[in-house]
C-alpha cells in the first residue's frame, strides 16, 4: 500500500522556500553561504524541528534532520538535495529535492507510519559551485572526495574565504563532515534539467546512473599579424585551428556512443581585433558519456583533433585535462525501489542516465544511491525561467516518498 | 642624374623622432593628440623651419611644410605620412615616411636644386585610429571623405573629445582642412608591414595600388543549455555555427583571387562557460582584394556561408556590413616615377599592391598618388619589434626623394 503526499502542503512549502532570496523575475538568487542561504537554512531547521526531527550540522554546514526508526541499530536512509541556487537561477533546482524529502517525513508522520530504519533529510552545502568552486562541494567533503581544510580556504570573486562565511552565517557545526555511521541508501529528487522526459511524454525519470565527464582546456599559440598585409600561406591563425576542433567536437558524438555529448562552451581570442590575425585562442572541451570506455576513446580523439588542427595551421598548443569524473551506475536495489513506486502509482516512468552531476554522485561512493527526476519544461535550468509544473512536483515527490518508505522498511 | 640622400642624417633624424614617446622595449607609444604627439609635432615644425620651409596647420591638425618651386602657379607635389603611433608600436610605421619627406627637401637644399613645382611635406593627424576612430582620419577629413564636425566629436576610451585634445595640444590650425589648391601628386613611403619584400629578396616595393576592403559583423543567436543534459540534436550552438564560418572564411581566398585575404579576427562567446552550450557568438569578417568584382563575390560567399551555418545549427543571425573601402589603382605617372627611380638607383624593386590602408588611400581621391614600401623584417608591424634596417630605410628614402624630384621637375 502506497502513501500519497499532501499536494497543497508541497506547493505551500515550495512557495515558502522560493520567497527566501526570490527575484523579481520569479527566480531565486540564493548563493551558497550568503544571507539568503542562511535564511533558507534557518527555515529548513525550523521545518525539521516542527516535524519532530533531530537536527545536526556538520563542520562543512551539511545539515541532517533525523526521523528515528524502530530499530536503533538499522542503517538509515538518507534523502535530500540542496537549498543554494545559481545566480538568478530557478526555484526548483535543489530546493524541490529538499522540500520533497521534508514532505516525505511529514507524510509518514501524518499517517503514523513507523519504519525500521531511520530516515534522514539532508541539505548539502554549496551544490551549485557558482560562488565557491567546485560544485557538489559539501557532499564531496562528506564523502571524502575533498579535504575539508583545503575547501575551507576557497574564496569567492570578492576574495571572501569560505570558512569565514560558514562561520558568519552560523553553520559551521560540531559534527565531523563525514558519514557518522554506515548508511543504507541515499535518494535524491531533482529536476531533469534536460528535455528528455517532456519530449517522450513521461511523468517522471528513474535515474539509473550519472554520466562520466572529462574536461580539458586547450590553448593554441599562433602569430598575430596584420590581416591586410599577411598572405594566407604565411599565417598561423589560432582561431582557425580552434574552429577545426569545435567542428570536430560537434561531430564526435555521432561516431561514439548513443548518449555521448561533447561541447566547446568557452572560447577566448587574443588580441581579438577585426584586423589582426588571432594569436592565442584558449577554449574548453566537455565530454560526457555513461560508458568509461567511450569517454577514453573520446578523449583520445579530441587529443588527435587538437594535434591535427595545430599541425595544419602551424600553431603550437597546450592541452590540460582539468576535470575527470567517473561515470556512476546506481545499484539495482534503490533503482528498483524507485521503479516499483512509479509502477504502483501508475505513472509513466522512463529509465535514464543523468547528464549532469549531483550530490548523488558523491553519495554513491558511500552507500547505495538512486535518483528521481521531475520533468523540466523545455529542459530549462540555471535560469529564472526554470519550470516544473505542480503536478510534476507532486508526482515526483510521491515517487520519492514511496521509494524512501520502501527502503526504510515499513513496520506497522 | 639622381640625388643621393644623407644616410647618416636620415638615421639621426629617425633616432631623434624615436626618442619622443619612446618605450623601454625600443618601440613607440605616441598616440594621436597625446602629449607625445604634440612633442613630435613641435619637433617636426622645428625641423621644417630649419629647412626653410613654410609651415601651416589646418583645422584638423594636418601640418604642411612647403618648399617653393620656380613656377608660383605650378601644382605642388605632396610627400609625407604620419607621426602618431599604435599603442606600443614600432618606430618606423608612419615616422619613416615623414622623416624621408623631410630628408628629401633637405637633400634638395644641400644640392641647391630648384624644382618647377613646390614640394610640401605633410604630417597627417591620427593615421593609426587606435585612440580615436577611424584610422586615416586626418587625410580622410582633408580629402572630404569625413565631415570635420563629426570627427571633432569623436571620443577616446576615457570619453575625451578629439576637438578638446586638438586644441589642448595647440594643433587646431586656421587653414580649412581641405586641399588649398589642386595638387599634382602625392607620394608616401611606408614600411610594407608584410613579408613579401623580404621573402622575395627585394630592396624596395613599388606600390601600384591599395586593396579594397569589406568588413562585416555577424551575430549568431542560439540557445544556452546545460552541456550535460542537452542531447546533441536538441542544441542550437552558436559557436558551432560560427566555427563553420571561420573555416569557410579561411578556405575562401583559395577559391577567389590570387591576392585575396580573409580573416575572422574578433570572436566573442556568451555565456562563455565550460558547461553551458554557447548562446550568442559575435564575430567579424575582414575580406581584402585588389579587384572589386572579387570582393563582391567574396561578400556574397560569406553571406551564403553564414546563412548555411545558421540553418544547419538552427540558430538565428544578423549580418551587418560595417566597413567598405574601394580598391585603389594608382595612376601610371607617379608609379613610373617610383619605378624609374628604383631602376636608376640600381635597386631590386617589386611591384605590389598594399594590403593595408594608408593616408595615400584618401590622397588618391584628390590627386595622382603612389607609394614606396620599405622592407619589414618578418612582416612585423604594430609592435615594438617592428624593424626596417638602416640600409633599407636609406634605399627607400632615396627612391622617394628621386621620385619626388622627378614629379616636381628639376629646373636648374
Amino acid at each position: 500500500m502506497r502513501v500519497d503526499i499532501d499536494r497543497d502542503r508541497l506547493v505551500e512549502t515550495m512557495e515558502a522556500q522560493a520567497a527566501i532570496g526570490g527575484t523579481e523575475g520569479g527566480g531565486l538568487h540564493r548563493l551558497a553561504l550568503s544571507d539568503a542561504d542562511r535564511e533558507a537554512r534557518d527555515w529548513f531547521v525550523d521545518c525539521a524541528a516542527d516535524a519532530g526531527l533531530d537536527v545536526r550540522v556538520d563542520a562543512f554546514g551539511n545539515t541532517f534532520a533525523r526521523r528515528d526508526g524502530a530499530d536503533p541499530d538499522a542503517e538509515p536512509v538518507l534523502v535530500g538535495s540542496h537549498l543554494d541556487s545559481q545566480p538568478y537561477g530557478g526555484i526548483y533546482d535543489g530546493a524541490l529535492g529538499v522540500v520533497a524529502a521534508l514532505e516525505t517525513v511529514r507524510t509518514l508522520n501524518d499517517r503514523g507510519i513507523e519504519t525500521r530504519r531511520p530516515i534522514e533529510v539532508v541539505n548539502w552545502t554549496n551544490e551549485e559551485g557558482s560562488r565557491f568552486q567546485p560544485a557538489m562541494q559539501g557532499s564531496g567533503v562528506w564523502a571524502g572526495a575533498h579535504d575539508i581544510e583545503a575547501e575551507y580556504e576557497k574564496t569567492d570573486d570578492d576574495g571572501t574565504r569560505l570558512l569565514d562565511e560558514l562561520e558568519r552565517i552560523g553553520y559551521r557545526g560540531d559534527e565531523p563532515a563525514e558519514p557518522r555511521e554506515p548508511y543504507h541508501a541515499y535518494l535524491e529528487l531533482h529536476p531533469e534539467q534536460g528535455p528528455y522526459l517532456e519530449e517522450t511524454g513521461a511523468d517522471v525519470g528513474i535515474v539509473t546512473g550519472i554520466v562520466g565527464l572529462r574536461w580539458a582546456e586547450v590553448t593554441f599559440h599562433g602569430q598575430a599579424n596584420h590581416t591586410g598585409t599577411t598572405p594566407m600561406d604565411y599565417r598561423k591563425d589560432a582561431l582557425v585551428a580552434a574552429s577545426d576542433v569545435v567542428t570536430a567536437v560537434r561531430r564526435l558524438p555521432g561516431t561514439l556512443g548513443e548518449r555521448t555529448v561533447a561541447t566547446v562552451g568557452s572560447l577566448n581570442v587574443q588580441p581579438d581585433s577585426v584586423n589582426i590575425v588571432p594569436e592565442t585562442v584558449r577554449f574548453t572541451t566537455d565530454l560526457r558519456d555513461p560508458d568509461e570506455d567511450v569517454l577514453e576513446t573520446g578523449v583520445e580523439r579530441i587529443e588527435a583533433e587538437v594535434a591535427a588542427a595545430a599541425d595544419r595551421e602551424g600553431v603550437e598548443y597546450e592541452l590540460e585535462h582539468t576535470m575527470r569524473a567517473a561515470s556512476v551506475d546506481f545499484p539495482e536495489r534503490p533503482v528498483e525501489a524507485v521503479a516499483d513506486a512509479v509502477d504502483d502509482l501508475g505513472y509513466d516512468g522512463r529509465r535514464m542516465v543523468s547528464g549532469a552531476g549531483h550530490d548523488a554522485t558523491h553519495a554513491a561512493a558511500v552507500c547505495d544511491t538512486a535518483m528521481v527526476f521531475s520533468v523540466s519544461e523545455d529542459g530549462k535550468s540555471h535560469t529564472e525561467d526554470e519550470f516544473t509544473s505542480w503536478p510534476d512536483c507532486y508526482r515526483s515527490t510521491n515517487v520519492l516518498a514511496n521509494a524512501a518508505l520502501d527502503l526504510a522498511e515499513r513496520v506497522d
